[in-house]
C-alpha cells in the first residue's frame, strides 16, 4: 500500500508568472498532472498534494481530479516541513509514502515503480531515487556506502570542493516507511544556513536507507523558469516523436512537429513539417497531414490529406482531401472522398460522401448530402443577427458561384442554384432556383465616361 | 568496366511499414533511387537490383528506371547469398562489381569513385569502404594490416571485448574483381551463429583485399527504422542547405527549411523560415520566399515575393507579389509585376503583366490580359457540374467586387463589370456590364421589425 | 573620450552577393548597424566607418544614421592600412580609439565597456579583446606574459605547430591610445606573406599592451559566408528567446520562433510555434500568438489571440480574436472584444468594439462602429480603378452574406443590409437596404434539361 505526496507549495518566483508554477502547461497538461499521471500505474491509495502559495488557485484548477486531497502548508519551511504537514492525515497509516516534486514533470512510471520495488523488497525505511550526471551542478549530491546504502546527502550550495565532484545526485523522489518517518519528523532539525527543514535529513536518519539509480537522467529535469519549461517540452516531444516513428509513422522534420501525449496515430501515415496534433485526436493509416496544420480533438480517417489547415472538434472520413487553407470547427463531419478546399470554413456542418466545397465558402449549421458541389463563394447565411438557423441540403445539388443560402432554408435533391443567386425560400427536388438580375451591356461606356 | 549490384531484398521489419523499406521516400526520392543516383557518375554498364521481400512492389515502383535489372533472391540467406544470385547473370563478365546496400542512401559519388579508383589502381581482388567512428557500436569491425590490407571483418555481435574497441567499421560498400569473387562464391561457408552467408567472408578470402576510408562518416548511415529515416533526412537537408548558402542564397533559420535535391536557387534570394521547395523548382535571383510557403514543380522569376502561399506546377514572372494565403496550381502562369493576393486561388490560368487579383477570388481555366484588376470576391464559374469551361478576359478590364463570370464567357478589352454582377454572356470592348437589382431602402425597418 | 572606428572596407567574396557584406541583414538590422548599436552605451564622440569595396552603396544605405562619418580606404592593404586612413581625420585628437570589425555583429556592449575600462584604468597604449576557444582554428593567436601583457599575435596561417595549440585568440576588437598609435602607424611594416599591414603588429609595438578576455566566445563570431550568417542569427535568436522566457513569456518550441531585438513582450503571454515577431511590435500580457503567425510593426493588446495570421502596421485592442487566416495591414485598428476571422483582410480600416468580421471579407479604407456584424463574404468596393474611396459604417449594423458596399458610401446606425445586396448609396439609421432579385424556382428543370 502506498500513499503519494506531491510537493506543490513553492512560490516559483523565477517563472515570473501570475499562475502557480505547477499549473504551467506542458503539452496540453499541467506540470502537476504530469506527476500525478506518472503515479497512476502504482495505484496509490491516496494522492496528497501539499499546497501553499496560491493554494486556492491550484485546488480550483484541479477540481476535475477528485482523487486529489490538498494539504495546506501555510509557511514555506522546506521539504521536511512540507511532509510534516501529513502527520495529522496519516495517523494510523502503516504503509509507505512516496514523495515527489510537483515541478518535475518528466519522471516516468517505470522509475517510480523501480524505486517502490527496491524499497519494498529490501524492507527499507527510506529509498531515494538518484541519477548520475555529467554536470551535477545545482543538484544535491548523494553519498552511498556498499549496497547503495545512503550515508549522506548534501545540497549543492553546502558542498565542499571534493563533495562537489560527486556526480550522483538526488532526483527528489523518495519512498518512506511512514511509521519510521513519522517517528523522527517532529524532531527534524532546522538547517540553519537556509532556515529550512530538509526531507533529505530524514533520509539519512532512518535505517536502512537506500538509493536507486534512474536510467534516463532527463526524467529528473525540474522546471524553475520558462527556459526549463521549454527544455522539458523538448524532452517530452522527443519521447513522443520517437515512439510514433518506431510504431510506423513517418515524421518529416520531426523537430518541427508537436504531438500531445493524448494523440493516437496509425501505421503508415506521414506527418509533414510544422504540424501540431493536440488533445483527443486520432489519425488513421495512410494519411498525409501538413505541412503547417493544426488538428485538435478530431478524428481523421484513412488516406486523408490535410494541408495548411486547422481542424478542431471534428471528424473527416476516409480518402477526403482538406486544404490548403481550410478551417473545420465546432462539430463538423465530412464524409468519404470529399474535397474541402481553399479558403473554406465549415462550422457545425455535416457533409455526405463524394461532396465538394472547394473554394471560398462558409457553411455553418448545415446538413448536406452526397455528391454535392458547392460552388466557389457560396455562403450559408446562418445568422440573422440574433439567432442561428439551419440549412438542409439534399443529394447531388449544385450551387453556382457567389450564391447565398439564407437560413432557415431547405434544398431538395438534384437542385441547381444559379450563380449569383440569393436563395431565401425552400426549393423542391430537381428544380433550378435563380435570383439575379439580367445582364445589361452598355457599349462604349468607357468613352462616354472619359 | 563496372557492374553495380544493389542489395534490396531485406524485409525491413523495423520500419513497421506496408511498403518495402527501400521504397521509403527521403526528400522526394526513394532510398533505392538515392543509391542508384549516387552511382550515375561511374556509368556502370549494368544496374542489378537484388530483390526478395515484396520484389514485385519494388519492380513496379521502379518501372520508370528502365536501366535497372532485377535479380530475385527467393530465400534471405545473407549478403553473400544475395551476391551469389548474380552468378548466372555475369557468366563471362571480366570486370568489377560494386556492391551497395539499398538502404544506405547518403553514400556520395565521390566516395564510391574513390573506392573504385583504389580498387583498380591496386589491382585488388576486393576493396571495402570503411569509416572510423567514435561510436562504432552496431557496425562490423574491419581489421587491417599494413597498406590497408584487410585481415579480418567481424560483425558487431560476434566481436569479443577487444575487437569491439576497434573503431574502423565496415561501410557496407564493396568492389570485387568479379572472376576472383565468382570462383569462391559457390564455396562460401554458412555463418552458423546467424545461419547466413556473409559477403564479408568473401572479402577476406580473396587476395589482395584492401580498405578505403570514407571522409564523411554520415554517408554510411543506414535506414532501418523511421527514426533513422528522419536522421538521414536531416543529414541530407543540411548538405543541401549548406550548398545553397555557400552559393549565395540566404536561408533565415535554415533548420526549418526543406529543399529537394532537384531544386535550383539563384544568387541573392532569401528563403524565410518554414518554407519547403520541392520537385523541379527554380527560384531566380532577388526573391523573398516565405515564411510558411510550399513551392513544388514551379518556376519563380526574379525579385518575386511569396508569403504564406502554396504554388504547384506553375510559373510566376519577375517582380510579382504572391500572398499571403494564395494558392496557384495546375498550370498557372502569372506575368510580371502582378499581384496575387490574399485568399486567391488560381487554377489553370494565364495572367498578363501588371495585373492584380488581390483578394478572395477564384480564377479557373481563365486567360486574362495585361493591366487588369480583378475585384475582391470575383469568381469565374468554370464548372457547370459536368464540364469545365474557359473564361477569356482582355486587357485593362476591371471587375467589381463579388462579381461572377459564368464560363464559357469572353470579355473584351477595357470592359468594366459592375460590382455584384453575374456575367453570363460575352461583353464587347469598352463596355460596362451590369447585372444587379437597384437598391431599395426601407427606412425605419428596424422599429417595425421589433 | 573615445572615437569608434569600424572596419567595413572588405570585399566579402565568400558571401557570393551583390550587396556589401556588412549590409547583410541579421534579424531586421544590418551587420554594420549591430556593431554600431553595440557601441551606443559608450557614447563615442565620433563613429568613423572605413569603407572601400562598394563604399557608395554603404554610405547610401546608412544615410539614416547621420552620426556616421565615412573614411575611404581605396586600396585594401589590411587592417593596419585601414586604421592609417584615420590619420588626417584625427590630427589633434588626444583620446582613445576603439577598433571593431563591421562583420562581427554579436559583440556586446558589456564586452566593449570592459575592454575600455581595462584600457583606461591601466593607462594602456593598446588593449585587445581575446577569447579562449576550444577550437581556435582560423583565429589569430594571442600570446601574453604576466598581467595579461601582450607579447605576440600570430595569424592562424602564420602559426607553427606549437603556436597553433594556443587557444587564446584575437577577437578583433582593440582600444588604442591614439597619439601612441598615430606615432607608429606611418612606419608599420608590410607583412610580406600576405602583402598586408596588420593592426596586430601595432598592438605589439606600443607599450603597455594588454589583453582582456571576453566572457561569451559566441560574441566574436565573424560573418564571412551565409552559413556563418545563419549561425550568427541562431546565436542572436537564442539570446532574445532566453531573455523573454526569463522575463515571463512562454515560448512553445522556442527554436521555431524568431523575434527581432526591437520587439517587446509582456509577462504571461504564450508564443506558439512558427511565429515571427518583427520590427516595432508590442505584445501585451495574456496573449496567445500563433502558431504560424507573422506580426510586424504592430501593437497587440491584452488577452488577444492570433492564430495563423499576418498583421503589419496595425493595432489590436484587448480580448480580440484574430484568425485563423486573417491579414491586417496598412494601418488597421481593431477595437476590444472583436473577432476577425477566417479569410478576412482588413486594410487601412478602423473597427469599433465588440464587432465581428468573421469570414471571407475584405474591408478597405473603412471606418466602422461598435457591435457591428459583417456577414460572410461582405466586401467594400473601395477602388473604382482610379481612386480609393471610404466606407463609413455606424454602430450595430449587420450586413448579409456576400453583400457589397460600393464606396464612397455611408451606412447609419442600426442598418441591416440584406444578403446578396450591392449597396451603392448612403443608407440612413435604422433602415433595411436590399438590392437583389426575387427568387424564381423552375421545378422539374433537371428533367427538361436532360
Amino acid at each position: 500500500m502506498v500513499v503519494a505526496a506531491i510537493l506543490a507549495a513553492g512560490c516559483g518566483t523565477r517563472m515570473n508568472s501570475e499562475i502557480p508554477k505547477v499549473l504551467h502547461s506542458l503539452g496540453g497538461k499541467s506540470l502537476l498532472e504530469h506527476v500525478i499521471d506518472s503515479l497512476k500505474p502504482l495505484s496509490p491509495s491516496r494522492y496528497m498534494v501539499i499546497v501553499g502559495h496560491q493554494a486556492q488557485t491550484i485546488r480550483s484548477a484541479m477540481q476535475f481530479r477528485p482523487e486529489l486531497e490538498f494539504v495546506e502548508q501555510t509557511e514555506q519551511l522546506g521539504t521536511g516541513h512540507a511532509i510534516k504537514q501529513l502527520l495529522p492525515y496519516l495517523q494510523n497509516y502503516q504503509g509507505d509514502v512516496l514523495v515527489l516534486n510537483g515541478d518535475v514533470p518528466l519522471i516516468s512510471s517505470n522509475s517510480i515503480l523501480k524505486l517502490l520495488k527496491t524499497h519494498q523488497q529490501n524492507h527499507n525505511a527510506a529509498t531515494i531515487l538518484t541519477a548520475r550526471l555529467n554536470n551535477p551542478k545545482g543538484y544535491g549530491r548523494v553519498f552511498c556506502g556498499s549496497n547503495n546504502l545512503v550515508e549522506q546527502i548534501v545540497e549543492d550550495r553546502d558542498c565542499n570542493a571534493i563533495q562537489r565532484q560527486n556526480s550522483l545526485v538526488n532526483a527528489g523522489v523518495y519512498c518512506f516507511h511512514w511509521r519510521k518517518l513519522a517517528k523522527i519528523l517532529p524532531d527534524l532539525q532546522l538547517n540553519h544556513a537556509q532556515d529550512e527543514y530538509y526531507i533529505t535529513d530524514a533520509v539519512t536518519q532512518v535505517v536502512p536507507s537506500m538509493s536507486v539509480d534512474i536510467e534516463d537522467y532527463q526524467e529528473i529535469l525540474g522546471v524553475n523558469n520558462r527556459i526549463q519549461l521549454a527544455s522539458a517540452y523538448k524532452v517530452l516531444q522527443n519521447r513522443i516523436r520517437e515512439k510514433w516513428m518506431m510504431a510506423g509513422v513517418t515524421l518529416i522534420d520531426p523537430s518541427s512537429i508537436t504531438i500531445d501525449e493524448t494523440v493516437e496515430l496509425h501505421i503508415g501515415s506521414v506527418i509533414e513539417p510544422q504540424t501540431h496534433l493536440r488533445g483527443n485526436t486520432l489519425i488513421e493509416s495512410g494519411c498525409r497531414i501538413g505541412p503547417g496544420s493544426l488538428i485538435e480533438n478530431s478524428q481523421i480517417g484513412k488516406n486523408v490529406t490535410v494541408q495548411y489547415s486547422v481542424i478542431t472538434d471534428s471528424s473527416v472520413s476516409d480518402c477526403t482531401r482538406i486544404g490548403p487553407y481550410a478551417h473545420l470547427r465546432g462539430c463538423v463531419n465530412v464524409g468519404e472522398n470529399c474535397r474541402v478546399g481553399n479558403f473554406v470554413e465549415l462550422k457545425n456542418t455535416q457533409l455526405g460522401n463524394y461532396s465538394n466545397v472547394a473554394h471560398l465558402s462558409y457553411l455553418g449549421d448545415t446538413v448536406a448530402g452526397d455528391q454535392i458541389n458547392i460552388g466557389a463563394g457560396t455562403i450559408t447565411a446562418n445568422y440573422d443577427g440574433v439567432n442561428k438557423h439551419k440549412t438542409i441540403i439534399g443529394n447531388r445539388i449544385k450551387t453556382g458561384s457567389n450564391s447565398v443560402l439564407v437560413a432557415p432554408v431547405r434544398l431538395g435533391d438534384d437542385v441547381y442554384v444559379a450563380a449569383g443567386s440569393t436563395v431565401t425560400g425552400d426549393v423542391p427536388n430537381d428544380s433550378l432556383v435563380i435570383a439575379r438580375a439580367r445582364q445589361i451591356v452598355k457599349p462604349g461606356w468607357r468613352m462616354k465616361k472619359e
